[in-house]
């Protein structure tokens, strides 16, 4: 009997991966076996980079994959892609498997199970959603398919949903050249995420980019010619399509583990300590399967980003490579851009707030990126949400030229510290003329929110 | 007899027109009347946008000037330049004030006194150092003798000192097509800011660029022919010189103050407390003429700055005109580029901590702006600073391509705000292929710095 320790992955990508070499820098082969089933061809790569892709600005498919199943296997990492995890056995401390190639299946042992089975894009149960020429973009089969239909002559796409992925996909489409309509159901895009005094914004720059943005419409459907996607449907009118990409979201791939009787929460993603430890004992999750605890607010969210899932996944291998760590959790940064615009949130906004019943003072800051006289500059708008009890900063949201998106993180430290706005709006932040108006733009919103605070 | 307030301010640029429109925002015209008196012939213009006009970057002279002296009277500022304040009476609480064009001194009365005199460049006794050739580049009117030199046809070029100013006009001047030699006495640009490692990315950057940079070369003395500047000497060498500009440093303007009996600090600045109020009854003094408290040392510090200054005459002005400011002390958060390369920092360097005696963790992490799939992206170094005793960072610095030196901000924060490494390395940062890799630069740099302390 050997003493070595088997930990068995369930998952390839970001949470898994990183998880697995940890564990393996911190553990020689005799300490620790490492064993790692991905159901899919690949082994970490970069979902988030599949816009760019499919708009031309990425070299090749293979530059999105950061390290392949070789390459594992050399550091020691025994990798099995085209596998997949059916069931879990809790008390046996087992998986059974399947070989996706052969459909033969197994059982493998573990004595530390890592779960990391990502997310899946929402597909709502719409009249001929599954018609050909419907897709998702969250793997490179997805964004290889959609290039082959460009490649056959797609004039017209429809993109569905206009949050952060239904944004860049646009983008990308229209960037190909392609006759692009948005259908988003809420009255503004990123209505999750953004408030609608900056979403406002962002809608002026989709129109003005040639991108047809209808809000306020929900497809009621897929209508099909000859087996081959044709229109989308809502219920005022019906749009063109030789293809449609959904951009409604994902929601956290835990179904194995609620079977296997492990604790999922009313997210929908698996339920972790702070170490990333399921409640079932040797069980550990990471990623976008699992839901994390928002600072602010202190309730269980999901951010299926790949920045949780890598900093998950370093949690999860050095507490099992016998180190300790925990995940402190995540405060709701993100950024993208749309054309030239960039667009940046983190902590509540203003509608959340009110959501968790946080009485706030809210205001806008419109300054510029650079010295106004210095070339290149651009407009900046920044929100800030401040909670009414003690000035904190518990919200921002920024919306503007080149170079203003970034300073989102300034602000995301301030809320991750919780400092107030007052002491913010003399912070001691670097200015020179071609990065910064001598008041900075994130001082300068602080001091406008400070003094509306007090109003 | 009137209760008019009478408010005196010495200084008519950044903080001393901060503080007199802050004051005047907050006060009725019967409540407080506002004099100021400069003795230049402008008031509010951005001498950190100097480099930039001789660049040719900047459109025209008069956009870096924020607001005229006529903008100023219209807001009820009554603005008198030309007008030279050469003596204050604390006592009696007047100033004794010369009227440049015509000579003529008057006294003038105050309530309350503002002291903004700014601060003069350094120009040490040197042989020739006042010949004709020799110049500073505080003003628009030395621009436009540099301007007016450059004009008439000079082509050799010497830069003394390898700092903020030097870097930026040495840039300048080369852009411009002069032959720029730059001396430096140091062995390393930078060398009051930026770590001898960090500043060694700097001396490649500006050595590629074609400006001859001279290390550990420390000027003797300015050769003249024909009364006009020929030569700049070195103990080692003679450099050929149409021109030369002077960067090394400033010092604050405090004569004034110091003969008035109002106290001046080691450092050469006035002394005042939070409020900005000197230790002399109705005197308040800001800008680059008196020292803050650096907030990691605790120790008085004089950091000419326009952002310092703005903020300084904001609190002046909020404190004379009946609320309640105080200013939080510095911590030496500064930036500038060198062509493309850009270079901010924060906090103490390696070198300072040690000068101050607080036994640091050092660390340095290279990383990228961009996804390294994204086009357009560049490399960037941070280095980090961390308190031993507490894992608290306490400094940083950041050398790196565009969209590098800005996140020094999110570094400001968490110094700002007190912060340990391994909280800021499991920061929430935001993150998107165009803005960053999955795992942020500065959370990376973090997460290196953290390991680094427990090593």
């Amino acid at each position: 009997m050997s003493s070595t320790r088997r930990i068995v992955v369930v998952g390839g990508d970001a949470a898994g991966m990183t998880a697995a070499s940890q564990a393996r820098r911190m553990c020689s082969a005799d300490e620790v076996e490492i064993v790692a089933f991905e159901r899919g061809p690949r082994t970490s790569y970069a979902a988030c980079g599949l816009p760019y892709l499919l708009e031309g600005l990425v070299g090749r498919p293979d530059d999105l994959i950061a390290r392949s199943p070789q390459q594992f296997i050399e550091r020691g990492i025994d990798v099995h892609v085209g596998h997949e995890v059916i069931a879990l056995d809790t008390s046996e401390r087992s998986v059974r498997v399947r070989d996706l190639a052969s459909g033969s299946e197994r059982s493998e042992g573990w004595d530390e199970l890592i779960l990391a089975t990502g997310a899946t894009g929402i597909s709502p149960p719409l009249d001929g959603i599954d018609s050909d020429g419907v897709f998702q973009l969250r793997t490179l089969d997805d964004a290889a398919a959609i290039e082959a239909r460009i490649a056959d002559g797609a004039r017209n796409a429809v993109v569905v949903g206009a949050g952060y992925i239904g944004l860049e996909v646009a983008e990308a489409l229209c960037a190909r050249g392609l006759s692009v309509t948005m259908l988003e159901m809420a009255e503004s895009p990123m209505a999750g995420t953004l408030d609608a005094d900056m979403a406002a914004k962002v809608t002026e720059a989709v129109e003005a980019s040639g991108v047809d943005l209808r809000l306020g419409a929900a497809v009621t459907g897929f209508e099909q010619t000859g087996g081959h996607l044709s229109a989308v449907a809502t219920a005022g009118a019906s749009f063109p399509a030789d293809i449609a990409v959904l951009g409604l979201g994902v929601r956290p791939n835990s179904r194995l583990a609620a079977e296997a009787g492990i604790e999922v929460g009313p997210t929908g993603g698996i339920v972790t300590d702070a170490r990333m430890h399921t409640g079932t004992a040797g069980v550990w999750a990471g990623g976008d399967c699992v839901e994390s605890t928002h600072r602010i607010t202190g309730k269980p969210v999901v951010v299926a980003l790949g920045t949780h899932a890598n900093k998950h996944g370093r949690v999860i291998g050095t507490n099992l490579g016998g180190g300790s760590a925990t995940f402190p959790g995540v405060i709701g940064t993100a950024i993208t851009k749309f054309g030239d615009l960039e667009i940046a949130r983190t902590g509540l906004g203003e509608a959340e707030a009110e959501r968790v019943g946080m009485a706030v003072s809210v205001s806008t800051a419109t300054s510029r990126t650079r010295a106004h006289y210095y070339p290149g500059g651009a407009p900046m708008t920044v929100k800030t949400v401040v909670r009414r009890s003690d000035g904190v900063l518990v919200g921002s949201q920024i919306v503007g030229g080149p170079g203003s998106g970034k300073r989102i993180d300034a602000l995301a430290i301030a809320i991750w510290a919780g400092i107030t706005v007052e002491d913010l709006s003399m912070a001691d932040l670097s200015y020179a003329p071609p990065f910064s108006p001598v008041w900075d733009p994130v001082v300068f919103a602080a001091g406008v929110a400070d003094t509306e605070l007090r109003r």
